[in-house]
């Protein structure tokens, strides 16, 4: 178990970590006296997709971890074609690197493996951020064929990430401007970078939102067993996962804050970087058993 | 324009100003570089019923003003049936105290109230708290002929604040906990005690909160004009003034951050105090143009 003190993530070296199936990619950043911070990122997400300005302040005073799943950027392995399977992976990185407690970070796709998580291994997770994701059963999770998101991913002259600047940003001047700073952060990496993730990527995890839509008994019942404190983040005009799914998550989980962002998208944790760091560190700063920080 | 420093409203003395054609009852608290934070207040509330809790820490370095609308506690004149008629007097009192710029905030029929001066006067409000209140249109504002709610108020063993506790917090034993907590910080004043509201008055407010459940207009379009920054706070279990109207009013107001408690109802504010006035100080003092703090 190595340790690297980078405090960001437009420099800090990829690692490489053997699990008890596949050989997962990862970086650490900062460090300190609280519980590490797990990141679970969003569909076909790499490490290079974690937005400096999010994850370093977070890493003023903990460590921060990012990892591709199984499949993803240079990890090994296939990509798991549930929420569930990438979970798995979750855990099998977290027992390879020796945590038995930390805080989770997951948004959008890794804000299910986050909830997955926390229902399969509670002992796991001390307390949940989940950005703009949502419960099993949820609605309109990740529809890309819908006009207001086809049209961008079809658009021939967006290329790298100007796709994410329009569909993770709403269609505002002003969250279209956070959305240009939040891609230029992003390219601020030059070099050690990730795999891009491919067409066949894209499809299990697609795969995996179609199951994940899909109900199981009563609906929105299962979050009732979720006992962590959690901070629920989304921007209001969220045309990814709409921020009803967000509603949802905090009506049906027991001990949650929810916290939505004007102005904005799927993206609201790096439009209001300011604003997200500082809340999520005070949540995560927090020794109350309740959410309510 | 006395000054007064008290710095809790257990204690703080109760004044009265002459306005341009009543008279008012109202109370300072504290003191500060910052605007003045004017509170307006639920239905069937005097300044008695503003938990010391939640005024005291605001009133750490700024004024705290809570005032009585017409007809109610010792504010001479009618109760009026219509929000707008109250925002009147909200306006007629800050006129006569001399103030042109403040922050708001506004609970419940407070928040109605709030909403229509920053509708129509702009230029008086800085930033605006809305905690569990409606949009105009909005849906299920107090009925208090459901059985949820009826069954409290019909309960001829509950007296006082009694059925407070029942019907602002939710029925779990940690939020009737909380609300046990809350009106005894209320009873701790004992002298200089508002005259409390007769039926006449519930009638009035009850007058103005079917007006307001009548849209205007394309529903919720009025809140595109409702510029300031704005943070809206609800108890997710409300039975009084159901979250899907802060929802709306979230979705609707464009610079507006919406924040939801768990295990809580229509006092979220009360229950969840050091969170609630440690957000609320966090966003009253950020000098941003929108709201995200």
């Amino acid at each position: 178990m190595s340790i690297n003190t980078t405090d960001s993530n437009t420099t800090a070296p990829t690692l490489l970590l053997k699990g008890a199936h596949e050989t997962y990619a990862y970086r650490r950043l900062g460090g300190g006296i609280r519980r590490p911070l797990i990141c679970l990122q969003h569909f076909t997400g790499t490490l290079d997709n974690w937005d400096p300005a999010v994850t370093d302040p977070l890493a003023f005073n903990r460590e921060v971890i990012l990892f591709d799943s199984a499949g993803i950027g240079r990890s090994t392995g296939k990509v798991p074609t549930t929420v569930a399977g990438m979970a798995r992976h979750a855990l099998d990185f977290l027992d390879a690197l020796c945590v038995a407690n930390c805080d989770v970070l997951g948004f959008s796709l890794g804000g299910m493996v986050a909830q997955q998580i926390a229902q399969e291994r509670p002992s796991l997770v001390h307390r949940m951020i989940l950005v703009g994701t949502a419960p099993r059963g949820g609605d309109d999770i990740m529809h890309l064929d819908k006009p207001s998101l086809a049209r961008h991913l079809g658009d021939p002259t967006l290329t790298g990430y100007g796709v994410l600047q329009k569909i993770f940003f709403a269609p505002t001047p002003s969250s279209q401007t956070a959305g240009g700073a939040f891609i230029e952060r992003l390219a601020q990496r030059k070099v050690d970078l990730d795999t891009p993730s491919s067409p066949e990527v894209a499809a299990a995890q697609m795969a995996a939102f179609r199951e994940w839509e899909q109900p199981v008994g009563s609906r929105f019942s299962h979050l009732k067993d979720i006992h962590q404190p959690t901070l629920v983040v989304n921007g209001i005009h969220d045309e990814m996962i709409p921020v009803s799914n967000s509603y949802r998550l905090a009506e049906n989980l027991p001990n949650a804050v929810l916290l939505a962002y004007p102005d904005s998208g799927h993206g609201s944790l790096f439009q209001f970087h300011e604003s997200f760091t500082r809340q999520a560190a005070a949540f995560l700063a927090s020794d109350s058993p309740f959410a309510p920080y």
